[in-house]
């Protein structure tokens, strides 16, 4: 799973013949490490809303070191660019010019992250366009940089501040090294749910906390994502998978599993066990899913209804046992894996792509249940990550899954984990029914 | 403007190459031409509800051999897949595999074409699921069929039925040869709004429609197609454009306003030019827009001010005219060149995308404004479509926009057009605040 064109393309003759050939140079990411600095070099804070001030003030609270104007040839670490009050599209130019003007000083690894209001929300035409226009601007900027730099948004709904909590953590996500292969994204704050963590290394202290499919590839790298970040775990997976599955369960001190989550009573057996050893389960992570490609004119009833059953129908039929449980009633959150194929559609993925648009459709319609309840419900969609599964895809194939993407390379396991551990903690609470994207920003015909 | 590599890879030992070395062989679409049939071949009505029946009888008035069930071996023109009632993710299957067995006898030029209901009006997360599984669906099986044929679908909101003029409207449009680079794309029927056409081959009989940037490329196109369809047309460009525009208004029989679009007084301008010429103004046109591509690091205030300035700021300022106007009352219609640019974002053109999806952010917030006197504004999203703009972009570059699609080429400025006037259409009223997308579905950063 190591990167071998990464490390071809980056070192002696290679680097020369891939500059020459024009080959992508993909730059190391910056990923998350626990005791590291958020970010390292001064966050710039741009635009005259209150919000910004209030985000300047907040981000000085965290010792970060804030401008609120450029230092000529200073290196960044971040650019924040409040765009909350733009009311027409002529007023996008001031900010985004000031921005522009210091984007060469950003350091490797730097981010630029807006702050705005939804479209949907406008109060005229104009404003709407301003709002949307943003849109296109950052997912065209976060094409433009370079050295595994990455843009993203933060979009507050009415009443959400951009001090609230759950912008607070989204902010803190898209700096640090935990949404490192999230780009050109944006996070919907739908409201001021949350609470601030308590200790930002560990913001799942005491959360009790499923996984499926957890033994092997992503699931793994859930649970040790997780277990690093504070949670007790329960591992879940299929029996013919039981020494995987206890050998990460011993590694993250939690317990396994053995199920069949197709099973009716799938959902009972979870809440179950989790009720008799903990007293409650606090977040669910429905990682499990499986392939069974075929073009749509060879489709049979076992691929097509094996996929759908296991990726979809389980997760919903889970999903109505826990919520009917009492032992699922404090900020309960769910997190789904999807996939960028549910977004997009992909050749030979009728079935996949059916379920995972099924997982993002269900996350949507099911954030109002969560919501009763102080809780969440959100889905990721990893686009090309690197696993065992990935890694047997033909070299050609695999080296374009790869590289169609604004970073120029696959994801790891770890980013998807990563990015559920977020949107599973307390203070990511007001992020609601929302899909968010780990693909390193990759091309897909949607 | 002819597509020497669809002729090499076609013809001769060109052929026999490109089959070896895999290159794709883009296939000749069917487009639309006056008086030809809508569709060749029977079309197989699959599905069960209510909606299918009152489909298959509606498409029996139409001329078209119609089956309920499928005859082996029998090619067909269309494939209409009636899913509007699916409750839950197992109730997909029934009706995708039996459409899956009749996929080989699919014609080149072919038509998938689903029709269901939007997944944020589900009344469970399961109905929710099954209907956005129906979006994965569609657009993997898109990117599955071969020789020029499409997968669409059409997707009708609470309260309208399949047989409502707009959606009978999408309906015809999609099995037409007008919609033959729209594929993998979605239409929302919003309301029962539109009058069934008197005369499908000429929709816009005795419409009064103005189209900018008339002078060549889409815009040109676009007054073709209109003229075509019965409309009688104001083309408008600037000054410098005169000569060119004088020719295209001589050839569609329209006058010619020679206009600088971003003046404060171009909506007035334009509707006292239809008022006093014709008393009215039916449709508009807004096509006119302009490109200033740098990377935002090297962005100036002229390029950025430029671009928002005549592809956003400017139609706002018209439409606000139009709305005000008393001319402009009896089903407007207004639509919107948008780009797949503002969707994704795309690397050197921050200030075009931010202006393009600045366009869908306004044609959704002005879809009230329109519907309260009985019209629609919507927005076209082309991709990547062969224009004397596009033939200057270099080989490689070129080739590689063209292919990145499941089409495997460019568009023509006619779809662009077609897709125009289909919307622009009295039937098609029900359908506002949408963008759909003409780009052969490309693959895109999103």
């Amino acid at each position: 799973m190591t990167d071998k064109y990464a490390q071809l393309v980056h070192h002696g003759v290679g680097r020369n013949v891939a500059k020459k050939l024009g080959l992508p140079q993909p730059a190391a990411l910056r990923r998350y490490q626990p005791g590291q600095p958020l970010i390292t070099g001064p966050v710039l804070v741009q635009g005259n809303s209150a919000d910004a001030d209030n985000l300047a003030a907040e981000l000085l609270s965290w010792d970060l070191d804030v401008r609120r104007h450029a230092v000529p040839r200073e290196k960044l670490g971040a650019i924040i660019l409040a765009l909350d009050e733009v009311a027409s599209p002529g007023d996008l130019e001031k900010p985004i010019l000031t921005a522009a003007a210091s984007l060469r000083d950003l350091a490797p690894g730097g981010r630029v992250v807006t702050v705005s209001r939804p479209a949907s929300e406008a109060d005229s035409p104009a404003a709407a366009a301003a709002r949307q226009g943003i849109d296109g601007f950052l997912r065209s900027l976060a094409k433009e940089l370079r050295g595994g730099a990455t843009g993203n948004g933060i979009v507050l709904r009415q009443g959400v501040q951009a001090t609230s909590a759950s912008s607070l953590a989204a902010l803190r996500f898209f700096l640090s090294g935990r949404s490192a292969f999230v780009d050109g994204q944006f996070i919907t704050v739908s409201s001021a749910s949350g609470e601030p963590a308590r200790d930002v290394d560990q913001p799942l202290a005491g959360k009790i906390a499923v996984v499926t499919g957890a033994a092997r590839g992503i699931g793994a790298a859930i649970a040790r994502t997780l277990h690093r970040d504070g949670a007790t775990l329960i591992l879940v997976d299929v029996p013919a998978a039981g020494d995987q599955l206890a050998a990460v369960a011993n590694e993250v001190r939690g317990t396994a599993l053995q199920l069949d989550i197709s099973r009716d009573d799938a959902g009972q057996r979870i809440i179950g066990h989790a009720a008799q050893r903990h007293g409650r389960l606090d977040i669910m992570v429905h990682n499990a899913g499986i392939t069974r490609d075929k073009l749509l004119a060879n489709m049979d009833h076992s691929k097509w209804s094996s996929v759908i059953g296991i990726n979809i129908t389980a997760q919903l039929r889970i999903n109505e046992a826990l919520l009917a449980s009492e032992h699922f009633r404090e900020s309960p959150r769910i997190v789904s894996v999807a996939s960028t194929s549910g977004i997009a559609g992909n050749r030979g993925q009728t079935n996949y792509a059916a379920s995972k648009a099924g997982v993002m459709g269900m996350v949507r319609a099911s954030a109002p249940l969560l919501a009763a309840h102080g809780g969440s419900i959100n889905a990721v969609a990893p686009g090309f990550i690197e696993t065992e599964m990935t890694a047997r895809i033909p070299f050609a194939v695999r080296e374009i899954g790869r590289r169609l993407n604004s970073l120029q390379q696959g994801g790891r396991p770890t980013d998807v984990a990563e990015t559920i551990a977020f949107l599973a903690s307390d203070a990511a609470a007001g992020i609601n029914g929302e899909v968010l994207r780990v693909c390193g920003q990759n091309m897909v015909g949607a």
